[in-house]
């Protein structure tokens, strides 16, 4: 049996935002948060029932402690993580908005710890055969910088050489780079990944797709440049779609939900989709599995504040089986 | 003309719930609200203009005094509350959520100083034919406990016995007793009421009815079995039908609302219900009466944070007659 | 070039209301805000861009100190107010509902500094041919007070005399005033006035017109009235129409907004179109113009928490250049 | 047996502050609490255990009603308060301070309800002999118009011929009258009353002795103006000192206290000293028990936010026994 | 190497407390803590660097979830709880309060799944050689019940088989047992124990020592009585003394400290000495050590809010090497 | 008559910190307040009467327009700030503390907007004979970057051209330089300076002088170093001492002050002693003027929440005048 189920590797950041949907301007107090796509992740897969490790880079100030104190609280190992007493804890900010206006982000996050991170700040012994089963990141953290992209290119190396799965999302972010260079820059890592995580638009994007391409046309382009993965294609309100090489599609519709605050959606899907494949080993209809319980994570996750998919097992096995969640359970 | 228009009997809890949809596990403060449906009941008649008194018994300590003191601030007497240094107060935790997770409720009760509540405890000098007109207890007291089930008995007798009207609310709670018990338990109470509410699907559940039977015919199946009440069936979004002994069937659909906390909707519906009933004596057209105030009450809830009815007779009138509550009044 | 672009007079009150959809009753803390017609119209211009000064009279206490300085922070100069030791400074309790229920504005604003504004109180030396582009002001400053009436019709002539243009909100109020004074009060700065504002149901109502009546009807029956005037009749939800005279009527669909605060969107709306107004003098098509700002002010405004419409130029451009406002921006 | 222990008569406002020591100007919301003198001895009063009833006038909105039920949450019956659609409820802004700023109090009562309570609106039937032990009202009723100060002489002259006893505390307030004026206007219900609370600064002020007047010259100075009447000099944290109608000067220490908020001290002292009068009936050595209970209900009202004096009986009697309070009660 | 530095066994609650010294009667909200005397130890110990593992036995809820989270926040291992779907968490309300009236706990403990935890809840396979190198509970576990008393006893012997140190706090409580029934309860656990801490208060009060004894008479009773524990004294504002078997009494003064909330200070007191008495192994000189620690982590914890002494190991070595924490560090 | 009284020159911090006295790792929200020590100054000279405008480089999002706003709010003209699409706004975390802890900022400003600010950013036409009587920086806007640095070397040459009065706070930052670095870097500035504000503990770290030379030692060895300026040295609880050319030494014992909020005291003692100067233009007199005005500014910020100095002259003039502040004004 492995030391853990999963391990993942990027930034987190301390997510600052008003109340009440009051503008920045109008702020007297920002109401704090955690978030980052891998720990998000982390946190959900924790939840779920299996043994996780975040990786990343922190500094060493009472910021750097509440943020992995919080990923802590929900069971996530952070006892691997580096601390620095140098650098910075990344911030975003967030102004929740209502159509027209819409939610907006401010990074701040230039010149953070998790920036900076290099191979050698990572636990290279945890790597071993029976470390783990699945080592998880994602394209924020190529992103972020030369050195975090080359530390991530390491541990995936690592992790193939032990044996482990690899499972990457694309989570394309405009303001960290371009189109071409995000391409160009995951590529590597997705050559080498047994599970494939792409927004759709983030696809049509990258690969200079048609905006009107059919999503199963998306998916097969992908797994033509991607023919040894699994490749889960998510496609907002319209559910997610799935292709094992030498399989069928799969698809799965969305759970419909009440939206609270939808950031962190994907890494929910991530989490309950990496849960129902590690859980569920029959082959081909593992996918399908795998679909539901990302599809049934990520419905649950809009209706919690937070990026955290702060969900449980039974909540989501509920969901599943068809509770509906209307009224109120007394 | 009486001491009391009514007087209610039973438990009442703090409610402990996260702002802002957080869940629990998020929380660094609870929000504190009051609530148990008799004091609901209680507060609503009393904002609607009648003399109200409710009796319970609680611990003598902040919190207990809490509860009463929340209680008493929208003039229901709560003088004749019995007082101990024993047991402690029940707790609700309550965790707002979103479709598909919906709310949850965690009842945290035993040993509440109300749950042996014994029919000593209650003033029974109060029971007399000027005492009051009116005596409204819910199933809820009967599953509690052995004793305060058997005090609620008591006071009906005594209520009868001063010539009081006596109505009751079935109120099943999944978590308290089993359905055959709590048709069992709620039996003799029933059979001596004089006005019975019951909500449709707990109807359905106690008397074993087909799932797709018709509201008229539930409605007709209780007034078989409790032939001399004047028996409500609320049917929540679609509103409630009443039928007097040897009546006809009334109905009264539910006045559209925005909802924001439904907890507490049925005790409004008790309360507009019986101010109507009480307030308008003509004979079976005042069913009508007594549906519109109940079902307007309950709309103006369902817009109104905690458990309690925290209306004004203003407000039901404008309802009923037709103000739409669109857009603001200045 | 002006010393100003616009210049308003009014009165502004402090705004309290209890948080979380909480009733008055059950309240321990009142949120604040600031608003008042004339100058949450001034706030909006000076964030689009304009040079934008507030004229009003005011306590000097730390009531009247933070009503000042919360209209500053937005950019409006308000080095102009007229300071008293007397007085007070009025207050708006606003308790919003849902419906059925709706919002609730209490007033408590008699005795007012601004309620006992005169024309000596305003400074005088500002109104020169260049001090200005514009003067703004509206019908409740004619309504709270015979004082500030009088001191708002000398300013008109001043303004007129000085050669600036002259726009006029007729803003009814029925706790200030009937629809026949109303009328009569209005009628000789509006006969002034170059650019008229009035909500459709206010011009129904004291014209007394039929209340079916056609907006194009309504419109024209206004302009009869006022022939020398732009008027701008706004709609609600059904946008807004407009006339100059001599020329064509131009109309103006409402931009979605899902509600978050709909007091102040008539106040935006004047914002927008006069700034689009004043960017853009090309005659007619400059209605067209004025007519979209107004509208994507406004629905930007529904979204803000407060009676300030905190808005940037780049949101109505993004806004009326089609951007949706769905979802995230990161 | 009486109806009630104490009646009491006059003026309550809404008291607004920021939290936290912030200023006004700072502020985002502002904290609410409820005082007024006679309804905070009241407050004190009925949680010692007397049965009290609060006299006033108020405006029938919900800041009214928030008033009067948060005062009956206390047990105080407030069901003879006039109910009126006129006029306003009094406000008061409180913007603590630590030295050398200090606290201030910006007061904005004109044209309140009970500003405007006469006679008339007053429920006379209550003034028979057994309607009430003791009728207390203060200097600022007689303040705030001259319709509440005829009323007030009516009630006192009700009360007498009712056979109650009468108290009065001078609560000497700079902002509504001259010390002139105040001496004035307050001798007549004065000459009447049985009991005196004056607090010495007022003392000093209102009958124009030298400040440094030693505490027992200012006691036998009113003594000698009001022969009949038991009278309580307040000295702050000198504690008090009382004086009966031929009897010897009684002499209280203050008990340490921790200040948290000192507004509604004196009012505390008045109820902690009338309940202690009132139960205890053995003459001269009462007046030693009454102030007693007036010092220690005083010191516990320190460490209370609000003006209410939040305390218990048994708190005050652990107190005059002796408990220092250090510590935590586990 | 062991497994873990220290493990604790006991039971945590949630504390629920009003803000800003409202008492619980004014409470609109209350703040939540997390608090238990071996977790707060527990939390202590791993914040200094230890490896620490807390057992217990919870409820699977939302509350037993957030308690365990907050422990894990801090580094605490509680992967070894026991989850129930029976009974309840504890509750603790605390009304913090000034002098006179002092601070208030209301426990609210009956029924909690720990009370009820039994030895074979616990996780035996734990207790091996090199499972921990120190052991530590306290008198409150053995006072909750039979059941876990019983449990607590069996976990000592294994802990004693192991060869591991055995640490005892008698934290007695008043309201969980009497003085005679404590003392007896605990005396085979102190008899088997290494280190034992005793609040001198509760020394004297279950020893029947007079209470002018002086603190090294009150020690050297102790002594007598278990003669193989290193046994630590707590005297509050006085400091410790501490005294191991054959050696001298070690004295060390406390740190002053503005207090900002008392609870928990014993138990930090107990983190530091343990840590440092497990890092510093020189014979007795490490009792200086050991007592130097315990006295700072005391200290700190003062000054921060809530059960948990959130502290770091440099504030306690900044603290022992004589910084004195005036004014603001940047 | 000059355009701006005083112009000041730097860098602006948002500050976060939890409320309560909670540790960040314990907070859920940040409370947010603006500080910065030229803005801090700035806004003291503006509330106090001056005409002020404050120069720096803002980012422009929320972030940095919350900035500008909350300086705008209390009078300071905030128009002349350079805008850029780049860079961030620099923010401080701070996290209160009592002894022993002690409060402790975390700073997070590299690669802000201000540290980037070039001499091309400054609006050099305002530098004009009549432009302003004054300008006023620190070290800090000299340590935070050269490029800032160049900037107010610049600006400071240009005043000087302008004939204006050069004012200069040596405030010096260990976080940012070191003490030889910031001697060498504020010479050039301070020998053009005509007032030098010096905190005492500076003076002595920077001129390397003996930890016990007394104040006045310290005084005249500045006076040395920078003969043509006045000299204000600010001693903490003991006062300030100051010096012209030629003249005696000036002594100002501080005023007691309670401590809320001891940031920014030295910004608003430079306020008060800025207008005091300014104001007062009877030569040496002057100076016990000033140090008098900045003494009572710094003793009223003490007790303000926030850098600001949210105070009026009033209450400035009060206190000078001999106002306690003791008690509630009302």
């Amino acid at each position: 049996m492995a030391d853990y189920d999963v391990i993942t590797l990027g930034e987190t950041m301390l997510r600052l935002s008003p109340t009440n949907l009051r503008r920045i301007e109008q702020a007297n107090e920002l109401e704090l948060y955690i978030g980052g796509t891998e720990s998000n992740t982390a946190v959900g897969l924790a939840r779920l029932g299996l043994k996780v490790c975040w990786l990343s880079r922190l500094t060493d100030n009472p910021l750097g402690r509440l943020l992995a104190g919080k990923i802590a609280q929900h069971g996530v190992d952070t006892s691997h993580v580096t601390w620095t007493e140098e650098d910075r804890i990344g911030l975003l900010f967030l102004e929740e908005g209502k159509a027209p206006r819409g939610s907006r982000v401010i990074y701040d996050r230039q010149g953070s710890a998790a920036s900076r991170m290099r191979a050698g700040d990572l636990p290279r012994p945890l790597f071993h055969p029976t470390g783990a089963r699945l080592f998880h990141t994602t394209g924020i953290t190529l992103a972020i910088g030369t050195d975090p992209a080359a530390a991530a290119a390491e541990a995936v190396s690592w992790a193939k050489e032990a044996g482990w799965l690899v499972s990457f999302d694309l989570n394309y972010r405009s303001t960290l780079w371009s189109p071409a260079t995000a391409r160009r820059g995951c590529d590597p890592i997705m050559q080498q990944a047994d599970i494939l995580f792409l927004p759709e638009r983030d696809a049509i994007l990258l690969y200079e797709l048609a905006p009107d391409t059919p999503s199963e046309g998306v998916l097969r382009t992908i797994a033509e440049r991607y023919p040894r993965a699994l490749i889960a294609l998510t496609l907002g309100p319209e559910g997610a779609i799935a292709l094992a090489p030498g399989g069928e599609i799969h698809r799965q519709a969305s759970f419909p939900a009440e939206e609270v605050d939808r950031i962190g959606g994907g890494d929910a899907f991530s989490a309950g989709f990496l849960y129902g494949y590690l859980s569920d080993k029959r082959g081909d209809s593992n996918i399908a599995t795998a679909l539901r319980w990302g599809a049934a994570a990520a419905a649950l996750k809009y209706g919690i504040r937070g990026d955290f998919p702060v969900i449980t097992r039974s909540e989501v096995e509920a969901l599943i089986e068809g509770a509906t969640g209307a009224g109120v359970v007394r």
